[in-house]
């Protein structure tokens, strides 16, 4: 079995070899400088680690793993739009680096191209493929609409935003995570397992990136607040929302927006009221509820357990928890 | 066999029983609006009439012809916000009536919407038609591409117009009827020429286009004049640029942007150096060559020659040639 430094490995290696056309530039260039900006690539690593619980010829999920690597740049080009953002991953965004025009169309193109990709498991799989990509690629467009509906929207609870990034961010890592198995050969039995797994494993990791946002990473040493400052309705702005009396509701509701604060003000303001409401303490709470649970589906699959370290490892070291 | 119009009426009928989800509502609303905006039906009618000189079972592509429709009007939607335009079908452009991200997002949902279509094509067939579908989508960014490049650009050769036109338009006409044709069980060599036979239809029916743009039909009591208010460079107004002297080439260049002008006269001026080159006779030769060569092609397929007829008389009728 390959360690997952060789699988990560073999996914760039994958990805670096795609074959774009040269022309017309503006509508290729954008997909090389997105998928040549990094990341984890998690959701391929997933894809190669589904498929690796089940056989150890993972080489035949890489072209399945690359189009959900692929798909989830094109859902990053598009949310930069969308979002206004003018950084991705410390680099200038296709948005802010071509224009909006230039993002649209090379974000269109790069969906299809991911369906090119897809196109490249075996035949007698591709139908049932085809089919959870699909509903994958639904339920990430559904959860980025609901994501901006809130925005807009003086009240979220606590289950709408679960339900929210079950579809935003569980729902890509479940989609990357089944395509593997089936391509491992997975049971059906196992396959909706490991759909389980995937969306709590990726409710985890959402909660635990709201807390970051807030409360900081030594390993990361990223700019603290941003979410705060920007007045997004994280996990933990909505339950302190939910718990918080009224005068503390206004300063939840307000600071990011009022002129008198500075922004040092407004985070330690909006933490201030999080710290007296328990909210990181809540928080770590539901992310480790979240992340047991996907650790125990995981022991329940119908493999030799020596096939799950891997996986597990993988997910450990995502959250953090690989000591 | 059908008739061409109880073909139009199977596809308005089951692209009228599509089912998307209805929430969230911003996502899929947009979608079902446009669907239900009319339009010829042109694409899908390809792929049953592709079909059709196959088989008589021209049921079995409804799927796939519904997925090009679908494909179709993702493109509009898309377009509509490069092209900052409004009006669509002479109703509010998604973009219009419901902003720019929505009908990024819901252009996004509806382009894995006719992915998922796609997917109802029998299994066996289905890796040939996602191929064919994933490269008709590439070339018709790519044409999108182009055009927006060639806006950007003083000068466009007839060449490099005819090659935008034959990506931007003909490729998805090509798509859709050797779509059609594969699930009628069309041979390699049929389908090589039914390509050859839509694209030069395409390039006859964009041609047209041009050409009532700025000399009318009227069946349709479309404004005139549209394409030369823009300054957009059509087939006419690239011929005009190649064969006209440097004065009359000075007023193409610059009498839709001349503020002293009215509409009117701005018109007038350019169509006069139209008639003076003239440009609409021989725009009307290419036309007549391209439709001429398309019905020629056709003619060549190893079918019965009475299963010809109904594609032959749906693309006299889209030139506007059935009597």
């Amino acid at each position: 079995m390959q360690s997952n430094e060789q699988l990560l490995a073999l996914i760039e290696n994958h990805l670096a070899q795609i074959e774009f056309a040269a022309e017309p530039e503006l509508l290729y260039a954008p997909i090389g400088y997105s998928l040549a900006g990094g990341g984890k690539r998690l959701r391929p690593m997933l894809t190669l680690l589904g498929c690796s619980l089940f056989t150890d010829e993972v080489q035949r999920a890489l072209p399945a793993a690359s189009a959900v690597e692929v798909f989830h740049n094109f859902t990053l080009l598009h949310d930069d739009i969308m979002d206004n953002a003018a950084v991705r991953r410390g680099k200038p965004s296709v948005y802010a680096k071509w224009g909006q025009n230039v993002a649209i169309l090379s974000g269109d193109a790069m969906l299809i191209c991911a369906y090119r990709l897809l196109g490249e498991v075996p035949p007698q799989l591709l139908p049932h493929i085809l089919r959870t990509f699909n509903t994958m690629a639904l339920e990430v467009c559904e959860g980025q609409q609901y994501d901006m509906d809130f925005e807009q929207r003086q009240k979220v609870s606590v289950v709408e935003y679960m339900h929210m990034i079950e579809l935003k961010t569980s729902a890509l890592l479940a989609g990357a995570t089944v395509i593997g198995a089936l391509l491992g050969g997975a049971s059906e039995e196992d396959c909706r397992k490991l759909r389980r797994f995937a969306v709590e494993l990726g409710l985890a990791f959402q909660l635990q990136d709201d807390l970051l946002d807030s409360y900081g990473d030594q390993r990361l040493g990223k700019a603290i607040g941003g979410d705060i400052l920007e007045g997004k309705k994280t996990y933990l702005m909505i339950t302190a929302m939910s718990r918080a009396e009224e005068s503390a509701r206004d300063v939840l509701r307000n600071a990011y927006r009022d002129p008198m604060l500075t922004d040092a003000e407004k985070i330690a303001a909006v933490k201030a009221i999080y710290d007296r409401y328990d909210i990181p303490r809540l928080t770590e709470q539901q992310i480790s509820l979240r992340f047991e649970r996907a650790l125990g589906i995981l022991e329940t699959l119908s493999v030799d357990p020596a096939r799950l370290e891997p996986m597990r490892e993988y997910a450990r070291g995502l959250m953090g928890r690989n000591k």
